[in-house]
């Protein structure tokens, strides 16, 4: 839009990656563009507590030009991105176009449904405020219809809530739902016991949480049971219908009656990815994710960088990293001092992740951590959850509201988000 | 649903009149059931500071099913009515039916077009959850796209915001646009200068708060012409367009170009109004409320009552009781009152209102309060705003939450919640 002769970073993207990116780019001499179609940074590891209406949207987004507001070498800008003109150097927006000097591509990703996308409607994922939203939604509208239900067969049937995938967002929403269940929804009905509602978790690995050791694993599991919880691993979902869900598990067929269906299955590269592939030749891996080379530049596009969840980026071990905050926000780091140590003509050394753990919560007091050289579980694990997650929130007013929500909610057992807003989408029944 | 002897009391609506009449009903001897659409109880009052950012959904709305938990003789209903059937006393609902010995019908009031509803997409009032943030999103993007536009015309169009209509709400919205466009977002755009904005309210008759005395609207026209609001009074709208809004005014024709018009003139009773006053034969007002009897029952129909923004009730003047929260919810009390004397056999004295007094904030610490017996203005009335809202806010929690915001926002004049979320509906260019 302006121009002037500084070297032009734009980052696309304003998730985990993408800010850190800039964050790290506060440096007069570089004229940065924040690109994103949103307003805003979403805290996604805090996105299941709106979907179960333990916090509001507003506690886990911060506004981007709020935050940027005093880095005045940035620039946010409010648009979608429809494609990359490689040879041009210059992001082709929905309704404008822009030249860069550098791109920084953080695109994030969204939901695999492993080529059925006709289940999508059917078994919203959880990415968005708007899916946080609908979940909520989905989840509160089935007690109201239990509620409702003179028939008792059918009525088991919109109180039964189905998980597919029992990564981190699976058992966080696991546990969130049985609590709800059990102890916020307590007396508010008058011909249902909500604390009957049956939470199946259905996971394709042979134990949840796969991606950490096998001993939390099974601690996860044992919280989720004992919250009521029903785990079913080695569960491969092969059918979801706006009634059922069925999934084959050694050798058999189950088919599960449900209303609610909810994916945490997995995530796949955006559409960006694809785009950026074809343009430039770059490797994809099954997930659609960009291979890029030791320094997180495209092979051969030594000004493109890709980061977050749209990078196939390995770990020491040669494993891919996955697709939480961590690996973004140390590649956004990594690609600001890439770029500012190239204008400065010193040489960097390649990417490489420091592990500082994993934590996952399953409920109230509940959770596991993993920080590499010390695993642990129950309420300490929870706390350091808790302080690990109010540190990395952006911005202190968040901080100090979202703790004072939790302090609420955790001695009460309400929620006080569990608002049914918004208008009715293609879900069954809702 | 279920089947007992009790006498049964259906309230229709869960606004401050069927909220009121249900706490008031806390009689085990009396079968209350009350039916929404809407899951919650919706603190109307403060719907525009959700709009402005300020504060959060789940702030100002309380679960309903969580307010009566403990009431056990109240049974909370989900359901949409689509009409009366006062010969066979039964509610149609959308999916079902249910019988009442007494009807109290609280059903409350849309936004009122005057005649001119294809003006409702461009122009949205303020009446429910999705209408503040829809605002909230309008006047959000209106500075995104003066940010992205080249054209200083346009631009200016795109920073031109139009209040129709100068009552409560529209001072509240039009100080709190004020607010937003020189504290709020100072420093985030790069290309413009949000203080630059032009915030116009036109009222119709020769003041604005018409409803309050002379002097305080004089103080208040004042208070938001400090704050850069434009004040147009005796200014009719005649013509509502996607970029433009017309008004007459002494004889003359105005023209704004705009691409944000909300909507503040004024509201008409719900639909089911209609329906009720062809029924029982019962009078409406010319905007369209139903004209109960002294105790608020229709004229022969001694069992059902009409209270709220649907009643046209008057006051010891003569003077039809405004669409606020005071009438409502001492109609509210005074419905429960008058259904447990029945019940006894005790008559009950005609419904009488007693004015506690009318307050509206302009912004950060600018207010008018009437009292009656005291008028007063500036930070006072602002603090005594403050306090009065708190009091009536349901529920411990949201009180301490919403002082904590209000806090927070009113020191760093920031608004957490200004986050552009939902999907783009019919306005101009979102």
């Amino acid at each position: 839009m302006n121009s002037d002769s500084r070297h032009h970073v734009v980052i696309l993207g304003g998730g985990f990656g993408g800010l850190y990116a800039a964050k790290s780019l506060r440096d007069p001499g570089i004229r940065v563009t924040l690109v994103d179609r949103r307003n805003y940074h979403l805290f996604q590891p805090l996105l299941y507590q709106v979907a179960t209406g333990s916090l509001s949207p507003a506690n886990i987004a911060a506004p981007l030009r709020a935050i940027f507001a005093r880095q005045r070498n940035v620039e946010v800008l409010m648009a979608e991105v429809s494609d990359v003109d490689v040879a041009g150097r210059r992001l082709i927006l929905s309704d404008g176009e822009i030249g860069y000097d550098t791109l920084v591509v953080a695109a994030g990703a969204g939901h695999h449904y492993f080529g059925h996308d006709e289940w999508m409607p059917i078994a919203p994922g959880l990415k968005s405020i708007e899916d946080a939203t609908r979940i909520r939604r989905r989840v509160l509208s089935a007690f109201e219809h239990a509620e409702r239900e003179p028939d008792p067969a059918r009525r088991e049937v919109w109180l039964t809530f189905v998980l597919v995938g029992g990564g981190p967002t699976g058992v966080e929403l696991a546990g969130a739902i049985a609590e709800i269940a059990r102890y916020t929804l307590k007396g508010n009905f008058r011909h249902i016991d909500p604390a009957s509602a049956r939470i199946v978790l259905l996971e394709g690995s042979d134990r949840v949480l796969p991606a950490y050791p096998p001993d939390l694993s099974a601690k996860a599991r044992r919280a989720l049971e004992k919250m009521g919880v029903i785990v079913c691993t080695s569960a491969r979902v092969v059918d979801i219908q706006p009634d059922s869900v069925t999934y084959a598990t050694n050798g058999d067929t189950e088919r599960i009656a449900t209303r609610t269906v909810l994916w945490a299955a997995g995530v796949k590269s955006s559409p960006l990815g694809e785009s950026l592939a074809k343009r430039t030749g770059a490797e994809r891996d099954r997930l659609g994710r960009l291979v890029v080379e030791p320094d997180l530049t495209l092979p051969g596009y030594p000004e493109i960088l890709v980061i977050g969840d749209l990078a196939h980026v390995k770990d020491a071990d040669g494993k891919p990293l996955p697709a939480v905050a961590q690996p973004a926000i140390q590649e956004g780091m990594y690609a600001a001092r890439l770029i500012r140590n190239r204008l400065r003509g010193v040489p960097t050394p390649p990417f490489r992740y420091h592990n500082k753990g994993n934590m996952a919560t399953i409920g109230r007091a509940a959770a596991v951590a993993d920080l590499g050289w010390l695993r642990f579980d129950g309420v300490v694990a929870w706390l350091a959850w808790l302080f690990v997650h109010l540190l990395y929130l952006i911005g202190f007013g968040n901080r100090l509201l979202v703790l004072m929500q939790w302090g609420y909610s955790y001695i009460t057992r309400n929620r006080a988000a569990r608002l049914i807003v918004g208008y009715d989408d293609a879900g069954p029944g809702n």
